[in-house]
């Protein structure tokens, strides 16, 4: 473990034919090498090009995980950890070729304490299958980006959702992870405890690392109770930016809602196109409260009267549960819906984040763009956090289009970081947003990163080519 | 900075008269050599002796530490960042020399940004003179130790308080820093959105690194809203078990507390002494609720129902404002109202946090092991987080009691690791506990710790002697 090897590199045919043989004689099926299988776990919503790994694996424990790296390790063969492959910046590609880990397999739920609302899972539990095992017992888990994640993927690009302006994000809702490092050591990284100040903080280190310094076989996660009362609704505005002024008052008050998603004029075309419902064609916002009867009731009211300060319309209430679900899962599948909008084209979906005094301004002036771009790009997003989506629609073979759509998300992400934001508030870096590392944090802090990856990961075999752009 | 040092070592008599020299010609009488003065500065509340620095320079800006912290580098010479100096595990002791910087002339508030719910202070500003600088904006930071310490000593100790179980601790609350690193570097590690996933946490590197990683020179923090409503009070228990059984049954069923503490009886008779309160002499509940007026009324009747089911005596409720910031200041004198239990000795004060559903066993446990040890040893906890404290009185110059003490403060720890905690919740590890973080983390997780202090420190020049044992 003392040669640096900053630069990663494909490894030559013969690597590879020793890697696959060792992996099929001890894995059987579980070792795939088909181009189909492969160029699935190469895939990518961007328009990089599809880069399949050179074999993929399916393990079933944490242990096979430990052999499977270690193997890797010995012939310097990139490892790129997937889980339901619903990464939306190129996580999963496989630029150098490697060995694909699908966690698919790893389905356990280790444990529940109810007690202690907490749970540990293997990484391949999506966040629909915990959910649907939780229920009887009057929990859930919060997090909610918009795909059945695995809650592996989800730890690994610190992902959240529409609940996190209430519930935090990954970050604030793993207690634990075991992670299988570059050396195939298993780590685990904290105890079951609410709050601990035992040392450095190995949980945060691996959340958000995108697969690039281990990979995640195990999580412990908080939960929640489900509320007792939960009152949800929909609330039309005449301008995206008196809805996002009403947001920014609801936070400033600190009024406690649980969700409060703004969906633009053309992504609510594209929901009504797609899951077939009525709803009025303006800039919406989308809420929800979660607590006691009496409290849901209370917050519910201020928030009308904010929203009417800023000429809200109407609110429609959803007080049925399927009626909740009905709205909740349209907002969910807001990817789908905006596809509707152009039918055969790509999306590529991209997030920004900004300080909330600066959302009004900052989707306003990307609005403007994408007119001027003459682009269709729906809006949506967990504006409770300053947090938005872009969407556009392009056909990828469309040299002159995809390049519009380029400059179009390049303009967008230089504007959020020049408002004190984020290139990305929950998708993640990938492929696409390692040019901007440099430009949001600044050079020393990159260069604590890439000290922390060359330590941790001093054959660079995790993910190459993801995350942190090449050392200046 | 390609020489790794692991094991540090004092320097020698010439290095430190040449660094003591070089910081004397920059930063005159800002540079102290006095022998109260270091000793102030090595000060521990612990057994361990004192261990001065060499020398204690008093910057004034972000720029001052850099140039400080690059000219120890070129010496070697040690570097102990200090703030108020109210750390209880042996944080800002010297064992190996070195220069203590003084972060108390580092008190901007750089900026308070009220429609972002957040603010920007440099590291020597203590929790109470920024929430009096924000009182005016209806605006606090709920994290709330027992000492009034500074915001940068709160975040390289990870610290929480009081407030920890509703609004979170040092880790939740911390947006983004400003470190120098061991290089003399000047690295900010995110910016003010609410949320990120671009690139390594960098943020929660330093959070709870206690100075072993860099110096923390400015915090960004959230800021809260005050609460429309608060309704705090007290209730007596016919024992610790009946009172955190209370507790565990709240947090199960999710009443939103924003304190709930537990005083067993030796320290409420402490605490009478002290503060010369009238309370009934065992154990306590003290609670408080936030929100609105009728939320927080429907709150406390739940958690009086709550409490009466375990045998919980008449609740006193204290309405007025003055009322409630006694009942507080009580609480957080505990330290020295612990000491008023036996004048003339001195205390070690010490933190372990459990899983919720093993904090009555866990304390039950304790208390019995106070008994067969003879000594006297109050318990105050953030029992919400199944965190709590044990404050041993004992006459540091009485060797035997010193053991005794050692040894129940052994078993102590070894009691809430074997439970699945941890060995400190928000104290910290400094000198006193890195012998436990093996126990509870494991090797592979620690040889992780090992390979990031030696990464960032090569030279280990940041607070050797702290935070993580010697290197198997």
């Amino acid at each position: 473990m003392t040669t640096a090897a900053e630069r990663p590199a494909r490894p030559d045919e013969t690597t590879v034919a020793a890697v696959v043989a060792a992996l099929a004689e001890r894995f059987g099926n579980r070792l795939v090498t088909s181009q189909a299988v492969r160029e699935q776990h190469g895939h990518t919503l961007t328009w990089i090009p599809n880069q399949p790994p050179d074999a993929v694996v399916f393990p079933e424990s944490t242990e096979e995980v430990a052999e499977i790296v270690r193997l890797c390790a010995a012939h310097r063969m990139p490892v790129i950890p997937f889980g339901t492959g619903t990464s939306l910046e190129g996580h999963v590609n496989a630029p150098y070729g490697g060995v694909s880990i699908d966690m698919s397999r790893m389905k356990r739920i280790v444990a529940v304490h109810a007690e202690d609302l907490d749970c540990t899972v293997e990484a391949g539990v999506t966040r629909k299958e915990l959910n649907e095992h939780l229920r009887d017992q009057g929990l859930f888990f919060p997090i909610d980006p918009g795909a059945d994640a695995s809650l592996g993927g989800m730890a690994a690009t610190r992902a959240s959702g529409t609940n996190a302006v209430r519930y935090g994000t990954m970050k604030d809702n793993v207690l634990a992870l075991t992670v299988v490092t570059p050396a195939g050591e298993i780590v685990k990284t904290s105890t079951r405890a609410r709050k601990t100040s035992a040392g450095y903080d190995l949980t945060r280190l691996y959340v958000g690392s995108e697969g690039t310094l281990g990979v995640i076989t195990e999580v412990t996660l908080k939960l929640s109770g489900i509320p007792e009362a939960v009152s949800a609704g929909v609330c039309p505005f005449p301008s995206v930016k008196a809805a996002c002024d009403t947001v920014i008052a609801t936070i400033q008050m600190g009024l406690p809602v649980a969700r409060i998603e703004l969906l633009d004029e053309v992504m609510i075309r594209g929901v009504n196109l797609h899951a077939k419902l009525g709803l009025q064609e303006t800039p919406m916002l989308f809420v929800e409260f979660h607590g006691t009867e009496a409290g849901v009731k209370e917050q519910a009211e201020r928030f009308g009267e904010i929203a009417a300060e800023f000429e809200g319309g109407a609110f429609d209430w959803a007080t049925q549960p399927e009626d909740r679900s009905r709205l909740w899962q349209a907002r969910h599948d807001a990817y789908w819906a905006a596809l509707a909008l152009r039918p055969g084209a790509r999306s590529v979906a991209t997030d920004v984040c900004v300080p909330i005094s600066r959302l009004a301004e900052c989707v306003d002036e990307t609005k403007r763009d994408i007119e001027a771009s003459g682009l269709i790009s729906p809006i949506a997003g967990h504006v409770g956090d300053g947090n938005f989506h872009c969407q556009p629609l392009l056909d990828l073979d469309n040299a002159d289009e995809v390049e519009r759509v380029k400059g179009f998300i390049d303009r967008l992400v230089r504007r959020a970081i020049a408002m004190g934001g984020t290139c990305t508030g929950e998708h993640g870096v990938g492929q696409k947003k390692m040019v901007y590392l440099v430009e949001e944090h600044g050079a020393p802090a990159l260069e604590v990163m890439h000290t922390l990856k060359a330590a941790l990961d001093p054959l660079n075999i995790m993910n190459p080519g993801k995350t942190l752009p090449p050392r200046a």
